[in-house]
């Protein structure tokens, strides 16, 4: 799909950025979670199985992409990254439960409930929640209290009940309400449940790189934008997307009768939409050189993903 | 159960001191968990249902205590206590569910799966742990970030796979495990469970108090002591107690053949090593004077209790 800024080569550039950052990830779970000699193995081996080694990677990558447009040391960026990927591995275990989404597949592999069992997802989710915190609050991952303090606020904002946890509520709610559920309201709870996380990933690398808050307009819109086009794909995908390719179960959301902006809107103006979203995205980083260019192959690459 | 120590006259400002602690607790849990207007208020609901009006505060009450060692602002120890109860909390609603401990009352009331759901009981977990950081990372629970980032960084290694979590990873192993559970295996995985977060509960304190960490033996001598010795008493309890006075199921170790201290030394011997880690505790404050008395008194309360 060729958008209005498509007119540079950043696509070019996305692959080999992906590939780095996923490297380097998995470089630094292999470390974190090194499986100790006692009853604890388990807890480590269930953490090791969803955090390493999958998944497309995106949080870290937005994180290290606006890091990389105020020169913040890059293992600074890949230590954040790695602190929003343990709140979101952990969102997903949780969220694969029997009790909540009950989903037996996750990035191609068994959730860490069938691979395991239902009481250590439970602990591992909680476990690289608590991880996350203790990540952010090491000087190793930034040297500045000031920093550090600053960036744990920001993420246990959009990872609790203001961010990801109520979004995911309300998403319990939508599966009940049916037509009581509108696209603002769709929007809204898409918003908090992966939108408030997403927006965390850019607003980090303006805190790492000492943008002041009135600096960040360009970069809160482009996230904004991003993450509610990642949702209306992913709307798409569970629509109509192949499960082997996506890894994980699709066409959940029709079976459920769940309100989706697919549902909503339809699909042709669902992926209009997120075409839309992207493009404007794009827009917002217009005061941004060459050097935002993988935040634009990122913005167009949530737009043509097919998993 | 009179102990070496006795000789003050410290028991009578315990009740005082935890009717304070509760109702500061309960106060700010109440402002802070105000039920919003949207799909996310039964998720309010059901923190509130575990958060407010229940247990014995012992966290809170241990900050607070310690924090007026070292002239800390009380407001500021509530804030903290509340956080460590937020983590206290979720541990509770996550180790209730069905696929963990399976328990139906706790504090005398049904558990959260029970008076709400499964699910609900996952994401009300997931959003006290996510609170319990952004309060630390509030300004106004400490305006000194230094001070914050210690904070935040010994919760999440108390609360997380070092800590509370990996403990409780342990201890599922040693429902299978059996006889290959020794006194020394119990005593590790109690202090993980347990200890590891009673023990934030002084250095909180110390912490606030800018205690150097050469100063704080003496309190973590005693953190170390009461937090076994409150899990023999738990133990006693669970093999001796009145479910109705304990507020929760009695009898599920031994019914699910577990090690136990009481399994493993006997309950007399048990009791008997729970009165010597108290006293134990209490000489640890020796460099205190009559200013330790409420934490002289806490550690008898822990032996005494009933529930």
């Amino acid at each position: 799909m060729v958008t209005e800024a498509a007119n540079d080569r950043s696509a070019d550039i996305l692959p080999a950025a992906i590939a780095a950052v996923s490297a380097e990830i998995d470089a630094f779970f292999d470390t974190l979670l090194a499986v100790p000699d006692d009853g604890r193995a388990r807890l480590y081996q269930a953490m090791r199985h969803a955090a390493i080694g999958g998944g497309k990677r995106l949080r870290p990558l937005l994180v290290s992409a606006t890091c990389a447009l105020f020169n913040v040391d890059r293992e600074r960026a890949i230590r954040v990254g790695a602190a929003i990927e343990c709140i979101h591995v952990y969102s997903l275990i949780h969220d694969d439960m029997p009790c909540m989404d009950d989903d037996d597949m996750r990035r191609g592999k068994p959730t860490v409930h069938k691979a395991y069992d239902e009481a250590t997802a439970v602990l591992a989710g909680d476990s690289l929640h608590a991880l996350a915190f203790e990540l952010l609050a090491d000087p190793l991952t930034h040297p500045d209290p000031f920093v550090q303090v600053e960036l744990i606020a920001e993420l246990a904002r959009a990872s609790g009940p203001a961010g990801m946890a109520g979004g995911q509520m309300m998403d319990l709610a939508a599966e009940t309400a049916g037509a009581a559920f509108d696209l603002a309201a769709v929007t809204r709870l898409q918003q908090l449940k992966t939108g408030a996380l997403i927006g965390f990933c850019l607003e980090a690398g303006a805190i790492m790189g000492r943008v002041r808050p009135e600096g960040r307009t360009g970069l809160r819109g482009y996230a904004h934008d991003i993450g509610l086009a990642f949702q209306i794909v992913d709307d798409l995908l569970d629509a109509e997307g192949d499960a082997a390719a996506v890894g994980k179960a699709v066409g959940k959301d029709a079976g459920a009768g769940k309100a989706t902006f697919v549902s909503l809107m339809g699909a042709p103006r669902a992926r209009a939409q997120a075409a839309m979203l992207v493009d404007q995205a794009i827009r917002h980083l217009h005061l941004f050189g060459a050097e935002a260019d993988l935040l634009r192959a990122i913005a167009r690459f949530v737009l043509d993903r097919d998993r």
